[in-house]
């Protein structure tokens, strides 16, 4: 199966553009077309589920009307993106006759693993198709009967271009085969979608490389010259909007000398935030609605506290003081920082990728949402005519390294 | 010693152009001043590696008047080179007042592991100056002394620029650091620089990401249309010029219609090669003079053993048929594809980058020869007027996702 991932991906890298797009409107129509078969068959896994599983798990493993239409639009949407491979990065002729071309290209095989929700399916086959990685994906096991139909419908619809290389999107359903996958060399990059416990569980048990995020610990510093009405509607927004949210703040630091702090704090209670002055650790995520909160005795306090107990997600400066704000985003070390704007914007779509294979926090390779730039990589091809390296050696040629492009 | 080479690399992060260029000059001139010094430091390590370690490690270990020459003037093209951080990577408008930049920066704190090569030192050093990286060096124990005198003569000269933070080279020498060095949570990026053993060992013993290559596995496949006397050059030349390095062939496939295979191979046993047609593996690296051959069915052939035993390293068509190049160029999966021209190419410096810290068969962050731009990640920043994400939730505001640059 892994083998056969490879080859697919090997050939999906040589279709064109106009042939994915192609590919994303047959599987968005498909999916359309097939919509009560996919509600038969999450109905089949939401009476499976019911009482087994809590509220916010059932809530995620249910398709209705809407989400089926955002699943179906996002595949449209991803079809109107720039193409995200062959870029020529750059074009430099290094002598006479001697041209190098950096041209970004498919990273391989990705393996995503995600709990149970059965729209990142379409979410991730989408991305896959329009970056021509193929994919093997492993979803909840509560969503299996969504998951199958799913795919099944996408996968019928993709054999229906011949060019298109079968194997190219493959799933798995047992604990055995997601441990086989985090072993797997022919898989290149691993993309876990969930909570803390499985992000985790996956960077300590593969060598290969992961993308994600197991915690989201942002922060919001309220600078001495912070506007009081944008400062409460700002750390409401980032608390309360969608309290589940990664990019939703967790602790508020108050610079010593913001007069209305206690206004400030008043406030927060009467949106329903329950603040926490000396929480057990700085570097917990509540996931609701409660909001630790520091005061500090400066701009260099609040960044320290940031980079020691922060998780490199999403951390903001509220204020008035444009130099301030501007050390802040450069001393900052997270993949988002902002300044007098929600953390919630911390978000792909929202950031105008269109769509999102989640958010990272490492520092290698890809940074923030990650959307289809971050499933490329680059190829150097270099096309001569017989040169070779002795004779740059012993000086009888000279490299001129001029840019073309 | 890892949290202190973090705060240097926060603080790093923030210095100019100028002040980087500055150190980089201090420090190449601070090396010439004091060459005697480490002249001296490095006879006292051959003293005592002499016998001990075999001629290679010997002549590797061993700093004469052009290796100094060499390290010094490396380090002043460095400073040469444009800068790799604070690029604007892309500006786009969200909204009315909302602009979001991507923008380039260092990653962090590097860990560089390398045999006994002190003139990896100075290299190493100027690049992470360049790029603005804190980093923890572990060299080869027999080049202890030189090391030492080294990294302080580099040292002393950054102390004397007020703004540079100390601890931004550091360096251990025992096996116990280097452990600890694997299991650092401080350090962003693992770059082993030495044989397959010590790369395979840093990947298999730690989480941190690791940039380098264990194997150069490289392939010339010989079409049916090369022409003979530029097979027969390309050939020796990837073989021969410096068989040792990774970037040298270790299998040659011939079209099964290239006619004159015979005398190629007749050719290439007279410039001293040792051919073998049925070796033991396909995915051995000799390191010699040595070559594997074997005839193949042709281009498909070609690309499948390539992307099965190679390891995405570099390999090379050569032919008089474009269509067949462009199609190896695509199929083929590795960081360098070439077309006519010697393996021997696929380096830092000949491909213009100035510099090289190593060469990645990864498929993650940085692929083929690693410079300055594959130390740098980037950050989003983004800057609004109070903005909250309910507004855009609810309807109230949209996204007009605008590009500014």
């Amino acid at each position: 199966m892994f083998k056969k991932a490879k080859q697919a991906a090997l050939q999906a890298a040589m279709l064109s553009l106009e042939t994915r797009n192609r590919a994303l409107l047959m599987v968005a129509n498909a999916i359309e077309g097939n919509s009560q078969k996919i509600f038969k068959a999450n109905h089949k896994d939401l009476l499976a589920a019911e009482k087994k599983v809590d509220d916010a798990v059932f809530q995620r493993l249910k398709l209705d009307e809407n989400k089926m239409r955002a699943m179906v639009a996002g595949i449209r949407d991803v079809a109107k993106l720039a193409d995200p491979i062959n870029h020529k990065l750059f074009v430099r002729q290094l002598d006479e006759d001697l041209t190098l071309f950096k041209i970004s290209c498919p990273i391989g095989v990705l393996g995503v693993i995600f709990e149970a929700r059965p729209d990142v399916i379409a979410q991730i086959s989408a991305l896959a198709i329009k970056s021509a990685n193929a994919v093997i994906l492993k979803g909840g096991r509560e969503s299996k009967n969504t998951n199958e139909t799913v795919l099944e419908i996408i996968n019928t619809a993709l054999e229906k271009l011949d060019q298109f290389p079968p194997n190219f999107l493959q799933q798995v359903f047992s604990r055995e085969d997601a441990a086989k996958m985090l072993g797997s060399k022919e898989l290149d990059l691993i993309i876990p979608r969930g909570g803390k416990e499985l992000v985790e569980f996956v960077q300590n048990n593969t060598k290969t490389p992961v993308l994600g995020h197991a915690d989201g610990i942002c922060h919001i510093f309220a600078d001495a010259s912070a506007d009081f009405e944008m400062l409460k509607n700002i750390v409401i927004d980032s608390k309360t909007q969608y309290p589940a949210a990664c990019n939703s703040v967790e602790t508020l630091l108050l610079h010593k000398d913001f007069a209305a702090a206690p206004e400030l704090l008043e406030s927060l209670r009467n949106a329903g935030i329950k603040l926490v002055e000396k929480p057990k650790s700085w570097s917990f995520e509540y996931g609701g609605k409660t909001l630790a909160y520091r005061v500090v005795d400066g701009l260099d306090a609040a960044i320290e506290h940031i980079n020691t107990y922060g998780s490199g997600h999403t951390d903001c400066i509220v204020t008035n003081d444009a130099p301030n704000a501007e050390v802040f985003m450069d001393k900052v070390d997270s993949a988002g920082v902002f300044t007098n704007v929600s953390t919630r914007f911390s978000d792909g779509f929202r950031y105008g990728f269109g769509a999102e294979v989640g958010i990272s926090t490492g520092k290698i390779h890809a940074r923030g949402p990650v959307g289809l730039d971050g499933l490329t990589i680059y190829k150097y091809k270099l096309i001569g005519a017989g040169q070779i390296v002795k004779d740059y050696a012993d000086g009888i040629k000279k490299f001129h390294h001029k840019e073309m492009k």
